[in-house]
């Protein structure tokens, strides 16, 4: 029969292996983030190809589409590596059907690319299928800080997670930005929807914020020079006030692709500081919870010798004093995970607004028969025509759900 | 390469291990909830035992400790069954913690066992320690069902959760009265405890009602006739009044005793129903979820047929029928889990009562250096005394958390 102190010590091995597996999650979410750049790279570039009517940026998006080519490869060579087989991985049947997502979108990039190449697609129609592939491809990450066992870890997921989705926002902001100043105009939807843009950054920043460490918010900091902000915000007021203007001027399309692709490259900067932060974390704890793992074994062989040379004396299993001893051991562990769980419900419960908007998203799809990015569209324009937040409007419709 | 069609099915088939693992878990709660039923016989048995100095229920005591002992090896059984070596149980840190905590208060049991029938040890002593056994038991029940994915099968385990926690406030009432009965006298404190007990059980009582099916309902209102419930009033009422009358009557603690029993031991019925859905449930789900993955290797495979005849004419990965069918069924799927995953979030909302007050508990015993039992005492007070719910007083320390 097993013993308590088995028991013990099969609870540390399950916690070393859900940071194992958080490791390989990171070294994933790495390579995800370099194919999110790289693809944002080429949503803008093809915003100003198509905005342009193929006059800019046509070798430029050649090179872009090779450079995302390879990464791609790299990120299903990590899906690839992922172990399918036996069905233990934790949380997999979610993961596993948000990467069915993504690889269905990756195969239909290169008849995009074509369209996009014979300037057969709307720059609009581009953006929003390459805005629904990035998006695939964060939805993995927010499934990697979801289910996180380890508060730490799932703090620096969800300090990634926010600042990935925040950059995402700033490209989806250039790709915009490209396609107005390229094509000279802008209607007040399209404004509207670059301020909401604007502010989806700034709240996705701001939650990176609250979850990272001194050292990381610096070079947050470092990357936003006043400079080149004021310059951003320059071009933002012109860009916001195309609707109203309405003058082409192509050029102003390369200055603002510029500003902004430096911005997101520094960014990227920051993004990989994330990274390499989260996955030192990962491999500390794991260092550290198979010290903890061999001292425990030490001390229960040193208890059990005890209580085997005891039990020439007595006939119950243990003495009391190694019932004390295991008894203390028992509690301890018992009161770490208390302690770790409920750390681990206040960090993730920062991840829910993604889920009720996910969850009014839904209702909406359900009752109104719309997609998902109509759905989304009609949450974010009624937040809009009332001066409200998202997330009001979102949990209003949720309270609203039995009339809907 | 991995396909998206192979990572859908490979999201099944984690889906189908999540469940087969919820069907062993399923077993272990029952073989739990048939030791708790014997362990709580035992406390009252040996709760008349210990208050009549002896004078009843010796024989009794005894014959309950050896069928005690017999259902104890079983549930180990159960335990050595489980997989402890691959660190591959989802939630097996926890688990396994919970686990060691009951094989460790189960060593302790023949120790108190040979106190109780030397009469070495107060009733309320004994009680105590069989309380935080089977405390330990049921808290095992509780992992389980907080760590259940399927949002049907985490409402059968909320409710049998929430039935078993209740049929415990039961049979400690049971002890309670027993010894109050068997000594005679009960003080206020011992009243208020009573009457605790009795607003607990009709509280858990109500939260099992309202995620169980008409057929369980019913049996459970089977299982409480008017007249019985006439009587076990007609006792409570009596024993809450031995704190100003005082007189002791023997007699009465046999009464009380067959009444709790015959009550207790109907709510064992009703939970072997319960338990019965439980696991039935677990087996409907997990044939249901095998059909469908049959079904959807039949249509993957039809498609990769049509693909591969497709792709002698066309250089593209997929013909763009294809590509419309797989991204319907990765829609699917994904809406599916996002509903499952909502719907689990709705049921799992039920057990954050138990989260805070453990969390509660956990400050008070930081902060004031109380062990677990003092610390549930104090809130338990607090309550009574400002005649407030626990809930309420719960919320209340834990947002002057930062004071304490």
């Amino acid at each position: 029969m097993k013993s308590a102190l088995s028991f013990l010590v099969a609870a540390r091995q399950c916690e070393i292996a859900d940071l194992e597996q958080l490791a390989l999650t990171s070294e994933l979410v790495s390579a995800i983030g370099r194919l999110t750049h790289a693809l944002q790279k080429e949503r803008g570039i093809s915003n100003v190809f198509l905005g342009s009517h193929g006059a800019r940026f046509g070798d430029q998006r050649l090179a872009q589409v090779m450079e995302c080519e390879q990464v791609e490869q790299h990120v299903r060579g990590q899906f690839n590596g992922l172990n399918t087989d036996s069905g233990g991985l934790r949380n997999g049947a979610r993961l596993f059907s948000r990467i069915a997502f993504v690889l269905q979108a990756l195969d239909a990039l290169p008849a995009l690319r074509q369209r996009i190449g014979a300037q057969a697609v709307p720059a609009e129609e581009a953006t929003a299928a390459m805005v629904r592939l990035i998006g695939g491809l964060l939805v993995v990450v927010f499934e990697a800080a979801d289910s996180a066992t380890d508060p730490e870890i799932s703090r620096a997921l969800v300090a990634l997670f926010n600042f990935m989705q925040g950059k995402e926002f700033s490209g989806q902001e250039r790709a915009l930005g490209s396609a107005a100043f390229a094509s000279g105009h802008a209607d007040a939807a399209h404004t509207q929807h670059w301020l909401h843009l604007i502010e989806s950054q700034e709240r996705c920043f701001g939650v990176c914020t609250d979850f990272s460490d001194l050292a990381l918010l610096r070079a947050w900091k470092a990357s936003q020079p006043g400079d080149a902000m004021a310059e951003l915000e320059r071009l933002r007021r012109i860009g916001c006030a195309l609707s109203a203007t309405g003058t082409r001027n192509a050029d102003l399309s390369q200055v603002w692709y510029d500003c902004c692709t430096m911005r997101i490259d520094a960014m990227k900067t920051v993004e990989d500081l994330l990274g390499a932060h989260l996955r030192g974390l990962c491999e500390r704890k794991i260092a550290q919870a198979r010290a903890e793992l061999r001292d425990q074994k030490i001390i229960q062989a040193s208890l059990l010798q005890q209580a085997n040379a005891a039990s020439l004396h007595t006939s119950a299993q243990y003495g009391p004093q190694l019932e004390r001893s295991i008894l203390g051991m028992v509690q301890e562990q018992a009161l770490r995970l208390q302690a770790m769980g409920d750390e681990l419900e206040t960090v993730r419960a920062s991840l829910n607004e993604r889920k009720v908007v996910e969850r009014a998203k839904g209702l909406l799809m359900a009752t109104r028969k719309l997609n998902e990015d109509e759905a989304y569209k009609m949450l974010r324009q009624t937040a809009m025509n009332q001066n409200r937040r998202l997330r009001d409007v979102v949990e209003a419709v949720l309270a609203m759900a039995d009339f809907l």
